[in-house]
């Protein structure tokens, strides 16, 4: 029986959290460490400047769920889990299922797939999940036989090292999921925009604030094009953001402006 | 006349980043927004909860340096910027110079990097500096002119889409240093350690701490070997953290439990 850790940045109050963790059951031993208040957009984060207290919680979740609730980012709670607030040793760890999606660069900012770099940092198969709905009222269901089956086969085959699964769902009924295809990132465009406001001691203020941002959904294969045509969409994501092809381009640049420099120091 | 954008994630007063906006002024004209306090280990996030207030400040540049102080993070920083608080077009935005270094993993938790990822999404060329000390009393002058000539080439050859660089250097005396290399992210091994402690109320709150983490400085290429031998690493980074050559074997994971499972639910 696997030992499963679930953690979120939506915090401990979420549905999406709720249905990942009670789904885990079927699986295994199922903990959550999650993020007292929400925590979207938090990024990967490690808190070092002050302490973290982790609080007991009871009655959110199944009474075979052992459950935190921690003043810090989703990192941050994946980290205290897996130093020694959990005492036995987990598995695996899932996050989600967030409430909206996090498709093309959101993974850079994302909570969520925040909590499962830093399970592949302690070297733990991870994945992330999100519905690309942020309603209150959205439906986890659907989600349910998917997080099963995926986090079934994560523990069956591993994962490589550093590597984790970043996993959107459609927000569409259970039947009308066309299946799961393996997708790259896609590319988002934002459309945040800048108010300027002046408060009653005449100072200013700002908002970053924006709609929802659009997708590429043309893009055959990214994970955008996927969701929007009704399927979940799998995309293997790492820790090395290395942009190995263009190193050889790069090493072409005039890197001997340096040494010049240098000589000219060493003979003044 | 290049107009350079300059952020940070060890706030306004950081020494480095006096250097490194400074710097710049021998290349076009500069404006610094960054943090008002400490961000480090900020991560990539985005504020958008609650307004940001950018005060001016004046006297810690120099008068030809326009510079703000803001209540958010390092990408809310470029964001703010960008967006319109300073009204002319920029054209790269650069971040640092670190106090202590971002090598290999450290990049996904990297505020310094993350000012960078914000500039790409933006679609600007933006380059990450960073030296690898932490002392207070660093010397940061051997790197100024590596600053202006990396900035420089990036101005002149520009940099793919959604690509920035990720450059450290070693703490050593400007003669020593042997040159740039261009690398990939290496490997480092986290030490944190989790200490728990009693509150005078009897309640349990936990520092997240540890030593330096260490590097593997025997893979050669990577960014921790070189700055190991004395050499400036520059490392591309890109913003699609797709895991491209695992996406076929993970096409041959069984996926079909899905579709049965949807089956099931369609004929009950």
């Amino acid at each position: 029986m696997p030992n499963i850790l679930v953690s979120n940045d939506d915090g401990i109050f979420a549905p999406g959290l709720r249905t990942l963790a009670e789904a885990m059951l079927a699986l295994g031993d199922a903990w959550v460490v999650a993020p007292k208040d929400n925590q979207s957009a938090s990024g990967h984060r490690k808190t070092m400047h002050r302490p973290l207290r982790a609080t007991p919680v009871g009655q959110v979740f199944s009474p075979r769920i052992k459950a935190y609730a921690v003043d810090g980012a989703p990192s941050d709670c994946v980290a205290l889990a897996l130093m020694g607030l959990v005492e036995e040793d987990i598995d695996i760890v899932v996050a989600g299922v967030n409430s909206g999606p996090n498709l093309g660069q959101d993974v850079t900012y994302s909570g969520t797939v925040s909590v499962t770099l830093e399970a592949a940092i302690f070297n733990l198969p991870a994945v992330a999940f999100s519905l690309d709905s942020r309603h209150p009222d959205a439906d986890y269901r659907p989600t349910v036989d998917f997080l099963q089956s995926i986090t079934r086969q994560v523990l069956a085959n591993g994962l490589p090292h550093h590597t984790i699964l970043n996993v959107n769902f459609p927000a569409i009924p259970r039947k009308e999921i066309r299946g799961v295809r393996i997708t790259q990132q896609g590319r988002r465009v934002y459309r945040d925009v800048l108010t300027s406001r002046t408060d009653p001691f005449g100072q200013p203020y700002y908002w970053i604030a924006g709609a929802e941002p659009e997708g590429d959904i043309e893009t055959e294969g990214t994970d955008i094009w996927a969701i929007y045509r009704g399927f979940v969409s799998v995309t293997p994501i790492h820790l090395d953001l290395t942009r190995h092809e263009f190193m050889p381009a790069l090493r072409n640049w005039n890197w001997d402006t340096t040494p010049e420099l240098s000589t000219s120091e060493d003979t003044p």
